[in-house]
């Protein structure tokens, strides 16, 4: 940024949002100018927000979903309604939010913090996988659902967790894995080999 | 947002990222997740920015460039260095920090605030053109750079500035417009049409 062409303030939220992650320096300068011109209650609602947000957020201690700081448990694991004794086990907090966006999962969740990534420096032992552990054991649980996303990653992580259970010898546990195939609105000439060899594989009689 | 599964405190900086202009769902809560993930300090940062932006920032009374609310003129007008006898005069503020950026340029600028956009509602008097014919009296103007955007907009309201400028009968000025043609790095092939008949009419001996 070329500072004497632009107020001080200005430069310093450019340089602000610039450290949002995917953000350059054109679409850091669009935030700051937008802001600007924009409402001055909506600045003050987004720094009001930023501000408290470490402090208002913690990690559930059963489930690592993220809670508000002045509840126990996550609530999606208190709530007697949902099903204990069935384990959505995701990477990441917003993994449980599109779970539970198709209203079709009762059961509770575990979030493991991430997935095993050599390149990345993320190992086994980083991911919440003892705890889920100690907590299926708890709580009696039937089944396991490996919901980890469906990169390399992901399958290793579901492949590790998967011979973790085995070795624990959990009795009459399931362990399950969400199905693959194709997605919802896509041609089969665009789908690519791997997605269709899922799908072929996976196939259901009607 | 469904947010049952998510921390009030983590919606609520969703949803004020949402805010922003061309910032979907998605956008937001990587946003927000990256920002709860990362740094206080930097969450901080980003907070104080925004609160102080309205209140820090102010348009120069002369150029209408964003100036620091302590100010009194733009230190690109006060500067004795810059040629006030050369004007650009451009739609937005980010204008003269493209311009600057080039560091050829050592006149003033002057700040239109827009351009004459039916659709969008913007006529010609909420542009500062009348401060733009004032200033050039006063200073004694050489030249004025029209150097509004090459979009159907800027062309219009350079179209219209310069009849002002005729009308308003101001002594020896000089009206320019910047160059169209070919940017850099452009194969011939891939040119659109207008552009490559500006280029053409805009041909200069070697």
């Amino acid at each position: 940024m070329n500072n004497s062409a632009l107020p001080r303030a200005l430069s310093n939220l450019i340089d602000a949002f610039g450290a949002l992650p995917g953000v350059g320096a054109r679409t850091a300068e669009r935030y700051a100018y937008a802001t600007l011109k924009g409402d001055h209650g909506k600045a003050v609602q987004l720094s009001t927000a930023l501000a408290k947000i470490h402090n208002s957020v913690k990690l559930c201690p059963k489930t690592f979903a993220l809670i508000d700081a002045d509840e126990e448990v996550s609530p999606l694991y208190a709530d007697p309604e949902r099903d204990r004794t069935v384990v959505a086990v995701v990477e990441e907090p917003f993994d449980v939010v599109a779970i539970e966006n198709t209203h079709q999962f009762k059961g509770t969740y575990h979030v493991l913090g991430g997935a095993i990534s050599p390149i990345d420096g993320v190992g086994p032992e980083q991911l919440h996988i003892p705890e889920l552990i100690r907590r299926l054991r708890e709580d009696k649980t039937r089944e396991v659902i490996l919901a980890t996303n469906a990169s390399v990653e992901g399958e290793s992580t579901a492949l590790y967790i998967q011979k973790q259970l085995e070795e624990a010898d959990l009795e009459d546990i399931k362990i399950t894995r969400l199905a693959r195939g194709l997605p919802i609105g896509v041609d089969l000439e665009y789908a690519d080999q791997i997605t269709l060899t899922h799908a072929l594989n996976g196939r259901r009689e009607l």
